[in-house]
């Protein structure tokens, strides 16, 4: 599957570069910075991941932290400079639907259809799934139901200040992670499973780490310059552009490895993937993007109420899926039947 | 009890027959209905269980999952044909508050006077509530938060999507129960309790299936013809009826046994029966009515605020109740004193 | 710690009784009544445990049941008087926010700080949790939603209503736990720790008991007193003042228990004060003071959006921290961290 990443980009760095010089149709180029998006995103996935497992796990888990949601932060960071807000917070709603509903029920459907039951351990499940259910409740409903007896001023206050509670807990949850409850989260790995080797060396992993990076940056730029016109071609809305379009590319490399995860049957990782990066959504990438938007259009973090309940479902589902520490087909259906109704409710707004 | 039915099945038909003949008055008529058609559909209940224990498990399944809301889909049918869809969409409602509260307190109520504390597997009733959980938010909340987003002609696509996509998942989580997880379902019954002889022999089993059926549909399009003339003349509204009425008459069945099963201390088929016949109500029974509407009046599956939010309440509260795998008789009286409260509350509008 | 009490009250009661004869400034008085109230609720809860050890679980129980939330209850009674509803719907929210999230995650947090990991019974916090979700579903979400469709003389109907449904099943909850169902919410004590001594004999228990009250209730009087020219000149709203001042007063013998059970690692205790003070405060002071204000102006049980939602949060919250049966340093600062967030949002409004 490397090797299918290998090439799509080597194909689509010269493709998107090239097109966009030449101003190819702009719908075509909107799928090549897609698809060349999703496999940089690869690329900086297996080299944090190589990193990580040389650089001890404090630094390690500090470094994902930072590059897991690279993409997602790269392509909203852009869509903010434009001015393109609902996008960038519909795709905050989107990413949270996208792993959750998406990534996580497939990974179950695939992984239960080789599988009869998988398990996982509870504790991380909850951990995480608890954490996630604080970030939605503090970070989005909080704001929410203030927002309407509130000014814009003292809105912008209350989401700064939201913002920076949300980044601290991030921190502490990070601290308590990989300093004083270590032992909790890594114990069991080191009984059952050998410790992978990493991909790279450090050099090599650096290297790909920061052209990576560039070179996604310099393509979500262009990306982020079709939105407005590929969604007039198109049809669609700004909020479908973000919910379904931008969030599936911005955490695309998640998946695909959520799924592989899950194929063998390596059921933590998995979760820890799906939930745990939907956790650096919604309670890291966010919030930095409320901050980052004082450069911009102030981005006060109040969804719709449609975005707003979708994602607090998501949550719902999640956690009464993950409750029981085990996992079969069935559910992986009833997530994906989940993400294909609400797909098709935003598609139709 | 069975004779006690026996007894109002041969007193009840005639009158039903000879009572709407000679136009008696229509209260009476509508309460003779009603008795009639509980006792009826404790008829079907039991030659449905005969005839499933002589079929095999799979299409003893199915037949349940067809035959087991008998009564709800047929007097639905009629409302839906004299165009009273506050009474059918009510009346979904009311089914659900009626199983998870009224039927499965008084269960637990009942059960609990008895013994101190009942158990049941958690496994089974966090399957049945994790599927009502999912058939609530995807069939209930989701069109009601798109709805008020939407126009009239997309919200018939979007109700006709959902209701294909449940129908569905409620195929694929009979087939799960069914076929791929079998064992998982129904390994537990084997050890401990011996398998009961079915009440009739096949030939009688499908052809009281087939009378009381007939019958029932009979009484039934009787009984929705006098729903407006006894609201009328008791003041009770369609809301009041649909919740209340109807919704305790198409369920009664159930709940009989369901009470008398938690008097045994079987509490696996009570929870069987009151929280699995209210998936069946909310994931098939919900969206067939939806689908048959199309031959009337169109009728979204959008509910009052109200409604939405008494059933998530209940669905809540049952989900809380089940978690622990143990019911005490304070359990029943909370679910009860539950219902008693939302039964005013409707009862007032 | 007593010792501290001890003099805040020596001190505190005088200097109470002189300013408010000498009309001291307002704001140092409000600031005077708050600390003494905080010192005498101490006294009237240490007298009911003594008390509540001589004369037997059951009475005991009714004692704690009546006296535990004295502080609260007396402070609302005469904001009623004064016709403060709004302040006394908002200390309801208050109690319940300051309890489960401050209290709760306080006492968390500092017991996490001195233990890696602290355990309690999941059977009892589920207990109370329960109960807890419960109360805020019937007493406060149905009136809620009801309340937009009926007008306010059947509004007062159905407050009361429920009122008497909460009373009724509060009872039977006591009923369960010190009677039916006692052993397995005292059994677990036993085993493990030894019985405290009371610290005061009955004689003089009940002596300080009703000095206490007495003189609470004096100094509550003069406190709500000040309510308005203290909000005026600090630009509090009355919103504030209940959902923060009057509940941190209000209920501030419990915490500084909790904090100090959770300290000694005593976390059932802990949750019993933390989270079963919460269901006093919801099952049976809020629907007392429903009852209480037919003698003043009728207060219907119907909260803001906003009191509502932050109430659903910090319950699901807490069930989601306590459903695992074990708690850390991190659940504690979540808590917290919400409770910021909240008490923020609720000072901007």
């Amino acid at each position: 599957m490397n090797k299918a990443f290998f090439i799509l980009v080597i194909i689509g760095v010269p493709l998107s570069v090239i097109g966009s010089l030449l101003n190819w149709n702009f719908i075509m180029m909107f799928a090549i910075y897609c698809v060349t998006i999703i496999s940089l995103a690869n690329y900086i996935r297996r080299s944090t991941e190589s990193l990580a497992s040389v650089v001890g796990d404090t630094i390690g888990g500090l470094l994902n932290a930072t590059f897991g949601n690279a993409a997602e932060i790269i392509i909203s960071f852009f869509a903010l400079r434009e001015g393109l807000n609902t996008v960038v917070i519909s795709s905050i709603t989107g990413v949270i639907l996208v792993n959750l509903l998406f990534a996580g029920g497939l990974s179950i459907l695939i992984g239960g259809l080789r599988y009869k039951q998988q398990n996982f351990s509870v504790f991380k499940a909850r951990h995480n799934t608890g954490l996630l259910f604080f970030a939605i409740v503090v970070a989005f409903v909080l704001p929410y139901i203030f927002s309407s007896r509130i000014n814009e001023a003292k809105m912008q206050v209350l989401s700064t200040a939201f913002a920076i509670v949300m980044v601290v807990l991030y921190l502490l949850a990070l601290f308590f992670k990989l300093v004083t409850h270590k032992g909790v989260f890594t114990g069991e790995k080191k009984e059952g499973e050998e410790q992978e080797e990493p991909e790279w060396g450090k050099g090599k992993a650096i290297l790909i780490l920061a052209l990576a990076t560039v070179v996604l940056a310099y393509i979500s730029e262009k990306l982020v310059g079709t939105i407005e016109p590929v969604g007039d071609a198109l049809g669609w809305t700004e909020v479908f552009i973000g919910i379904i379009v931008v969030a599936v590319v911005g955490s695309a490399a998640e998946y695909v490895s959520a799924i592989y995860m899950a194929y063998r049957n390596r059921m933590d990782i998995m979760m820890e993937i799906a939930i745990g990066s939907t956790v650096q959504s919604a309670m890291f990438v966010a919030p930095i993007l409320v901050l980052l938007s004082y450069f911009f259009t102030f981005l006060p973090l109040v969804f719709t109420t449609t975005d707003l309940v979708a994602m607090i479902l998501a949550v719902l589902m999640t956690m009464s899926m993950t409750n029981d520490g085990d996992s079969n087909w069935f559910e992986g259906a009833l997530l994906i039947g989940t993400y294909i109704a609400m797909a098709f409710g935003f598609y139709l707004l």
